[in-house]
């Protein structure tokens, strides 16, 4: 097992979708991630920063999870960053309605001793500048996987492109990826990023499923037809923590190894959509997680030989 | 192998599309679904109708694949049906620029004598009533697959309520399946579909490839990411004749062999985009088809076992 640090916001988020509304609840990239990522036991730490106003029933579960948060700074009389959204009626599109960065403003990650050899990173959605922070504290990474979003781009491109120079893997939606590269094909925005820096490129549909490049290989993973989704907040975070989290225990970073990654990040993702926030997540049990993983197979596997047999 | 009858269009069609344009060229539902099933080998035979003007050539190009035309009328000084549309720069919506219905304005289709014991029998996009007429000619098919549209939903509700009544499996885009149910859920819109009266209900979501379903299972075949897609004209049909296709070929209507059918399909459509109308279908050769049939393998399937191994 290899150890994972996981860098990216810890946070109150307020959703309001279709089927109801939240009061300010446990959100943040790096929660969902580390959330999705104990699934497998790894162990892993977070680095963030939150306010004094974050409850200790937040940081119970965290720590409750087997998620070190020695990372995890407490700004004295600071406040936690928040945000609220709101999602339309098709779950795929949403409007911010407001942002307070507070505490994560002037946030300087440090990365405890104990994880400086951590082999797995995982850069969730931050500036690019915290990101490479992070990085640089890293001693020898075996594998480093970022996630962003379009908000970096328009508004730090150099030090995006600093970091994307410095990962093996980048997980980006494809709209980003399309703004990234100018390319309408996904297959050629892939090929455009890889000579950017990341060796494998993760480019995530949504409802239409994930796909893994690297070089001339590509890989498809389905998202799984739900008959509601009910809040999306978090999936590409649960997507990206599945991911790595697999990773770090199968201590394997071959691309074949890297499909069942992506299968993982697709299975705990679909949870992540049932219930608002992290509720689903919290509870989720290993045999839950066995039975969908087999819905996975079902859906997506079938048994053509290539052989002179073959029908055609 | 058992045989297949075919009910569609023959066509004149016109495309534009941000690659470049046309004159007017074969297309139809019924010659994309039987230039796809003849890769099978299969004994099938085609009915529909055309006018004089139709050329002896496009004819032989039928003939030539091992498709009976028996049942394809030629209406002496009559005119082919005609249609001429141009696609947005996605490739994923058009216009249609013109429809000349024609000969096909008062077609009586005539299932020849020989293909009255059709056991697969294709019901490519026209009016249900012509559906119908056809279905209601064969002496007792094995496995009826549907293919419809909006148009007729707007124009001829209840007629194609009757023939999604008699019919094993409907072939029906994402957006269609909506408008059929009133369900934005693709699952609960499928469940709605099978109450109509198919058993096996395929949604075709173009660029994110198709679902099949069937009582509580589900099967899921991706489009095969493709740096081009040139012209999508034709792909749902091509897609049908795969799957009817390998069905009459296999002579296996099991949901399992059902799904090997998807993947021929979507394997064949994948073809069809790369050029301008039914132009990649005609050189299709075994070995090409083999070969993008590993690549869908090598996209889709993955190696976790799920025993007391599993990562998890």
């Amino acid at each position: 097992m290899s150890k994972l640090l996981i860098v990216g916001t810890v946070a109150f988020d307020a959703i309001e979708t279709p089927f109801g509304k939240t009061d300010k609840i446990l959100g943040g990239a790096a929660t969902y991630i580390g959330l999705s990522a104990s699934q497998f036991d790894v162990d892993s730490a977070i680095v963030s920063v939150v306010g004094e106003d974050f409850p200790e029933e937040h940081l119970n579960l965290l720590t409750g999870n087997n998620i070190n948060i020695d990372g995890l700074e407490i700004v004295k009389g600071g406040k936690t960053f928040f945000w609220s959204g709101k999602y339309h009626n098709d779950l795929n599109t949403r409007d911010t309605l407001d942002t307070q960065l507070n505490v994560l403003a002037d946030f300087n990650p440090v990365v405890p001793a104990a994880y400086k050899d951590a082999e797995i990173v995982m850069l969730g959605n931050l500036h690019p500048l915290v990101q490479l922070s992070v990085l640089e504290q890293i001693t020898s990474p075996k594998l480093v996987v970022l996630d962003t979003m379009n908000f970096w781009m328009d508004n730090a491109w150099d030090d995006l492109m600093k970091v994307i120079s410095k990962v093996d893997v980048i997980t980006i939606n494809d709209e980003e990826a399309r703004q990234l590269t100018g390319e309408h094909s996904l297959v050629r925005a892939a090929r455009k990023i890889e000579k950017l820096g990341p060796k494998y490129v993760v480019i995530k549909k949504g409802e239409h499923g994930a796909l893994l490049f690297h070089n001339d290989q590509i890989f498809f993973a389905p998202a799984l037809p739900l008959e509601e989704v009910f809040d999306p907040t978090g999936a590409g975070d649960t997507f990206a923590g599945g991911f790595t989290g697999y990773i770090a225990k199968s201590n394997d970073i071959s691309f074949e190894n890297m499909k069942n990654a992506v299968i993982y990040g697709s299975t705990l993702a679909s949870f992540c959509v049932e219930k608002f926030g992290t509720e689903r997540m919290t509870g989720l049990n290993k045999n839950e997680i066995n039975s969908r993983l087999k819905e996975f197979k079902d859906l997506t596997q079938f048994d053509i030989e290539l052989t002179p047999t073959t029908a055609l």
